[in-house]
C-alpha cells in the first residue's frame, strides 16, 4: 500500500451506480519525507479519512474487498490511517 | 482513480466482441493543475461523458465491473465526471 | 486501453501450455503524437492485427476475457485496431 | 516480485476490518546493488520478516492469495526473504 | 508480456508456503535494443528457463494461471523462452 494525504474531497453527480453514496476523497501520495510525488487521485474511503490525514491506499481488484458483497468500480481505496506522522518520517531518515 | 480529459472519441471496426458496442473515448491524464501528463489513452464509457469533460477513470479488472454479466475486456473505464474543475484546481494550490 | 504499433511477430518453441497456438506479435507504445514510447511489449493477438497497424491492447487479467473457457496467462492482449491514424493525432494537436 | 529492505513497522489504530491483527511493515525497494529507489510502501507480511532484512513481496491481488478464506484488501504482501544479499548483488554486478 | 534475461537464481529458505518447491530466477528486463532497464526482479518460473536466456514474463493474477489448482502468490511469471534474440533486435532497428 502507498503513503498518501488526504487533500479534499470531490463532487461528482454523474457517476456509475457502484460509486453511488460511497465518499470520494483526492490523496497526494508522498514520499518517505512527507513530500508530495506524483499527481493527485480520486479514492474511495473505507475507514472514515478526513482532510489532512496520512493514508495508506490500496490499489487493483483488491481495493474493492472492504466493500464485500457489491461491486466498485475502485483500483484506489483508503484502508487505513496512521497514528503517528513523525514515526514514519524518522524511519526514513535513519534509512537514508 | 485518476483525474482525466475527454479529448475525442476513437473508431474501430475491427475489435473484440466484448467491446463491439461499447463507447470508446480517448482520454488525456491531467494533474492538479489541469496540465496533460502522460500519453493518450482509449477508455471505455460508462457514464455517458463528453469531449471536454473532466472525468474520473478506473483501471484493472474492476474497470469491467460497471458491465455487470459481461466480460468486457477493459482496463481504463469511465467511472464519474467531476462536477466542478475550479473545486479540484483550488485543493492543488492550498497542498502545494 | 493504450495506443501502440504492430512492429513484428515473436517466435517461441517453449512456452506455457496456455499460450500454445496463440498469436505472439511484438508491439511499441505511441503517444498521440505516434512517436515510440518505452519498450516493446509481447502481446497476444485476439483480432487478427498485422504488422504496421496501429491497435490499442488491455493489461491486467481482463486481457485474459478474450479467451473465454481458457486460461491464458496473458496481461497485454490487443483488442481493437484504430481504423484511422489521421484522426488521433489531430486529436493530440487540438488537445496541446 | 520486487526487492526490497525492511525498515520499519508502522502503527495504524484505525483500519479496514481485513487488516485488523496482520502486522504491516514500511519497506523500501531495492536495486540490483542493493540501493533505495522510489518511495516506500506499506506492506503486510505473511513470512515473519524483521527491520533490516531483505525480502521479495508481491503485488496485485495475488498478493491477498497467502491469507486464505479471508479477503484482505493488500495490494503489496512480503512472500519471501532472501538469504543471501551478497549473491544478488554478484548478479547485478555480472550482469552489467 | 515483457522481455528479460534471466541473470540468476535467488536461495529463499523462509518463503510463503505457495512457493515452496518453485524455481525463482533474477531477472533483468532489457528494451528492444536488449539494453538493461529498470531494476532486476524475481519471478517464477514456469517453462524451464536458464540463466543467460531471453525470456518474457507475465505480470499481475494472470502470472498465476500456469500454477493451475494451486494459488502461487505471483505477480512476476516466466512463460515464454524467445527462439532468436537476433530477430527481436532487428525489429527495433527497422522501427526505430
Amino acid at each position: 500500500m502507498q503513503l498518501a494525504r488526504v487533500i479534499g474531497t470531490i463532487v461528482s453527480t454523474v457517476k456509475n451506480s457502484g460509486l453511488i453514496s460511497r465518499k470520494l476523497l483526492i490523496i497526494q501520495s508522498v514520499d518517505g519525507k512527507m513530500r508530495d510525488t506524483g499527481k493527485p487521485l480520486v479514492a474511495v474511503d473505507s475507514v472514515g479519512a478526513g482532510v489532512g490525514e496520512l493514508v495508506f491506499w490500496c490499489r487493483g481488484k483488491e481495493a474493492s474487498f472492504p466493500f464485500e458483497g457489491s461491486d466498485v468500480p475502485t483500483d484506489c481505496t483508503i484502508v487505513g490511517i496512521v497514528d503517528s506522522e513523525a514515526h514514519v518520517k524518522s524511519l526514513e531518515s535513519k534509512g537514508a
